[in-house]
């Protein structure tokens, strides 16, 4: 038992992933839930996992030894100045976010300096949304990346190790690093393969030429990939690009850069230069399999009703 | 029993498959294979699949009743220049090449009037390669695309017909639609997706401020799926955007254009654009499951070794 009582404020994917988790790993005592909607609220309190749903924050962090905030980026600012009031002095808030400088200074801003503020960025997730959709497994082998202040304070450090326990219990491996370049890393492993399929699958949609039916049809050339990941929650990602604007457009401004060079290599028959480039990213795959990031055989049993699919088909 | 004798020139992923599923459905009787590598052939001799396996095309294609090009797309007609003087009259010519219009053009340029060429288009395959990664499972339920000449005579659309229940033997499903359609289809469905997830690993790969060892812990983010599909065959690829030229500079125009209107929105905080667009993308993924296209349910088991993977996570 990590902490006596934990408090969830923002109840989808990810937060009912966490109070599942962390009662699966006996890790807390008591489970309090914040959300404003009633439909997720009536589902929440149907799974029987918290001890308090309610749509009042200040109600449900009241007593919190932990209190995870895991609404919409753009929305912690507002949600940690509902529950400011009622936090417990000595008490650690954390996040869920997938941004980090600008949340953390919206939490900081809005919570009194009695709280260990210690920011967290778990990287886990599906393109499902809702409580409904959350697991206990969902953090089991995944980074969890904690980017907690220059505090050198016993007992924020305290703090900072004990979220670190706790996420360990919830089968996580945790990482810290500066909130700016995490904001970075994530900008470029996330953010941008994000906006990229979004794009790509709504180019689809717009073509006049090829029918949507006909895109769905021989999705298995690779589209379809890009479909799942275009499926994910538009507010959650709304946000997430509005708030990590400068490091997105930096990392978007070299992808562009380079896909003029390939397109011009294509225009003029350059075989060599996509030879080249083509035979380089296969070392990084190569490398995420070695550091059994994914297994070395994505295309058998990817999903439980289709044939082996070819994500790399043609 | 569809074909007496099969031959297969080329026998990588795709050629090794098609032999493996032939032979599974009792869909030929004979099978000979012609390879240009020592490897690939010493392979395939040793699955046992083949009565013939040798370096000489000619050879492989004598008196054979179906002789299917599975080489990259560049080396179509090199290689059925080198298999004319040894193709039966009558016989069937296909490929599997993933550009239609310019291999057609190859193969009936190769290759003497009296033989029925239908080409055609498995959308099927894995970013794996060579002959030891194909499965006689690869084309169940998958789609596969035939591009016949107008030629109205009987003996052709017997030829056609035979074609397509040598497909519908191995597990696929059968369509046939004009080459140049084909070309467009594809090179929304799977050539753009190819270009793109090779530009962005490629991108992630350059940068300075995030190591290759970060890009590759934090891929969970939605970057991983990339990295499989940018793991394809790069001479495969290269031949494929060389042949597809135009409808690939055509849709990567679009997409370009599309891009560059998401980071405008971007940079000057549009969000209602950005939810409007990240809304419309959930609903092609929808219909891709709705039609059976892929699980519900894709994040859960997509590998064998790894927990469940996020690839929507943020």
């Amino acid at each position: 038992m990590i902490y006596p009582k934990l408090a969830v404020v923002g109840c989808g994917l990810i937060g009912s992933s966490v109070i599942r988790a962390a009662r699966a790993a006996g890790a807390v005592r008591a489970v309090a839930v914040a959300d404003a909607s009633a439909a997720h609220r009536e589902q929440i309190a149907a799974l029987g996992y918290a001890d308090l749903v309610t749509a009042d924050v200040a109600e449900a962090v009241r007593d919190a030894d932990l209190v995870v905030f895991a609404v919409p980026v753009q929305a912690m600012g507002p949600a940690a100045a509902a529950a400011a009031p009622a936090l417990k002095p000595g008490a650690t808030v954390t996040d869920v976010g997938s941004v980090k400088v600008s949340v953390a200074e919206a939490l900081r801003t809005a919570i009194p300096a009695s709280i260990h503020l210690v920011p967290g960025h778990p990287i886990a997730g599906t393109e499902q949304s809702g409580p409904a959709s959350g697991f206990a497994e969902l953090f089991r082998g995944r980074w969890v990346i904690l980017t907690p202040d220059a505090d050198e304070t016993p007992a924020y450090q305290e703090a900072v190790a004990r979220l670190s326990d706790f996420w360990t219990a919830l089968g996580a491996q945790v990482d810290v690093m500066d909130a700016a370049h995490h904001d970075l890393v994530l900008a470029v492993t996330s953010h941008l393969p994000h906006l990229i399929a979004y794009n790509i699958v709504g180019t689809a949609a717009d073509m006049e030429e090829v029918t949507q039916a006909e895109v769905m049809k021989y999705s298995a050339g690779g589209f379809r990939d890009f479909t799942r990941i275009a499926a994910s929650d538009p507010t959650m990602w709304r946000d997430i690009f509005l708030a990590n604007k400068d490091a997105v457009l930096e990392i978007l401004g070299r992808f562009t850069e380079d896909l003029q060079a390939l397109s011009r290599a294509i225009r003029w028959g350059e075989g060599d230069k996509l030879f080249e480039l083509f035979s380089r990213t296969r070392d990084i795959r190569r490398g995420i399999i070695i550091a059994g990031q994914e297994s070395a055989e994505p295309n058998f049993g990817r999903d439980r009703t289709a044939p082996p699919p070819g994500p790399a088909g043609s």
